[in-house]
């Protein structure tokens, strides 16, 4: 690879219905000046999340992402030049700057990192994975000892730390997750109490069964029928934390919503409520410093999955929409 | 009417569609003996809501009616005999009497009640619709001076509490409801700053523009289609207060929920949350003095529908579902 090209990935069509390799172009672009303000940043690992689906779809809350422009994608990267102050060469940042290997981007829109090894638990455990996990679960779903928790989506990069972190607090903890083998990652190898496969079929009695005190804390990332089956087995004042809704993401929007809404929201006092890691923030220091020492004392597993080569990452986001990742998905640059 | 006879209205037969006068037949009992620990009340004004046909469906936060029995209703009524401690004839309680003259009840599901001028203002303002209102509004919804409240079912006996609560706190005031009458009703003579008739069509269109600042708080009877175009407008961090679902209760439940749900719960940070108002009978006190404060000022209107005769309760229900009430509907025994 040459320091002067600069390989970048452009959205050339924003799908209407499945996401496919069709959709995207690898092109070789220059690598840009940083202007007064900016710094030049390189790549080294990009963060694949649902996510970069939704933002397909319209303005979320971040402009939607448009045709023909480098596809959008968060990444832990190095500082190269810097025409900022607080940033110099080789410090480690993240921030999105989309999938290429260059770019230029204002200082105030990245977050400088501290140097660690692994540099990918900058993207998992003490990034935006574990950061949703950690304030989902605690500060939305606000699981109390010996209650029953539940998370789809269980195998990826937020539901495995939503269940390992509810565990930690007592709760009994069940993950939905796709396919025997995820499910029997998350018993034998996370600890959860239960697992469910939804390719399984009867979701609703799987998942009857591994609760069978009903449902006080259902961590959402699916939406669809899962968060339906879901409502009709929460108990009196249980909690809905929505995190996001990946059923829905990949494709034509739903035509409609979950059975029980608004019924069994009324009659049996829940709070289903959405948030987005970003506004919480301001209290990610303590999130960290706990995180930090569950890792240390082995209570807390780190998955990750890393795939090699930018030339991939439209494949592996392909991949982590049909459900193939387990733990945190990124591209090494 | 002979002291020695009961009249009692019974629910014959379970609806699955629409309910109708065949669902009902009245009956003459008898007069029923209180046991120790009861007292025998005589009904002098029965409660009408739409939550009576919601329990026909199945067991709710109550135990679901069953047919050929003594339809339940909440009601006003009167201690005729006692054989309870802290109960004696003359004194008014409120309580589940059912549609009947006559019931004998344990004294322990029976609320002693002050006495008042009208005594109709302890079924409505002062009743579970005031405190319904009240706590659903203010602990629930959660609004803030200057900020769009909009409330469905705005002329009935809720409803048309809490708008005029939200009046009282500042904010700006959406009613929407069926009929130009009811809505030219909202405004002029309850000072609602709007109000949409959901009769009229185009209800998303007039709710955009009677709260052209996008709505912060959903106080929500109905739920379904008038659920999903609120949500559509909610405001990042709004709240909705799920009180019921009049839309779904008469009739078959719905194949599904709104659109939205829980996309635009997670990327407006939107709370969802359901409440009845038992939960919240340990602040009763604080509430009513409230209560009774806006209404010895003006500031908060009573309005009653008040029908005669136990006959026509169940014509009274069954109209009550249509909507052609406005305000809290009552029988007088």
């Amino acid at each position: 690879m040459s320091d002067t090209v600069n390989r970048q990935i452009l959205l050339v069509e924003k799908p209407i219905g499945k996401l496919g390799p069709e959709h995207f172009k690898m092109v070789n672009g220059k690598v840009p000046e940083p202007k007064d303000g900016e710094v030049l940043v390189k790549a080294r690992y990009i963060s694949l999340d649902a996510a970069n689906r939704a933002w397909m779809h319209g303005a979320t809350y971040r402009a939607a992402v448009e045709a023909n422009t480098v596809m959008a994608g968060g990444s832990i990267a190095e500082v190269v030049a810097s025409k900022a102050p607080g940033l110099a060469p080789g410090d480690i940042v993240f921030g999105d700057t989309g999938w290429q290997d260059y770019a230029a981007v204002p200082a105030k829109h990245l977050t400088k990192m501290p140097k660690m090894e692994p540099m990918t638990h900058l993207l998992s455990v003490y990034g935006i994975a574990g950061l949703t996990a950690y304030f989902g679960l605690l500060h939305v779903g606000k699981p109390r000892e010996g209650e029953t928790v539940v998370v789809s989506a269980a195998a990826g990069s937020v539901g495995s730390i939503v269940g390992q972190i509810a565990k930690i607090k007592g709760c009994h903890v069940v993950g939905i997750a796709g396919g025997k083998d995820k499910c029997h990652w998350l018993t034998s190898e996370l600890g959860f109490d239960a697992a469910v496969d939804y390719k399984d079929g009867a979701t609703f009695k799987a998942l009857r069964a591994a609760a069978p005190k009903g449902i006080d804390v259902y961590f959402d990332n699916v939406g669809g029928d899962i968060l339906e089956a879901c409502l009709a087995l929460m108990n009196n004042r249980g909690r809905i934390a929505c995190c996001g809704a990946i059923s829905q993401y990949d494709g034509m929007p739903s035509a409609h919503g979950p059975r029980g809404v608004p019924g069994l929201i009324v009659v049996k006092r829940l709070i289903m409520q959405g948030f987005i890691v970003m506004d919480y923030m301001d209290q990610s220091a303590a999130a960290l410093a706990d995180l930090q020492s569950w890792v240390a004392s082995g209570k807390l597993k780190v998955q990750e999955d890393v795939i090699d080569g930018i030339e991939n990452t439209p494949k592996a986001l392909i991949g982590l929409l049909a459900g193939e990742n387990r733990g945190k998905r990124m591209v090494k640059v």
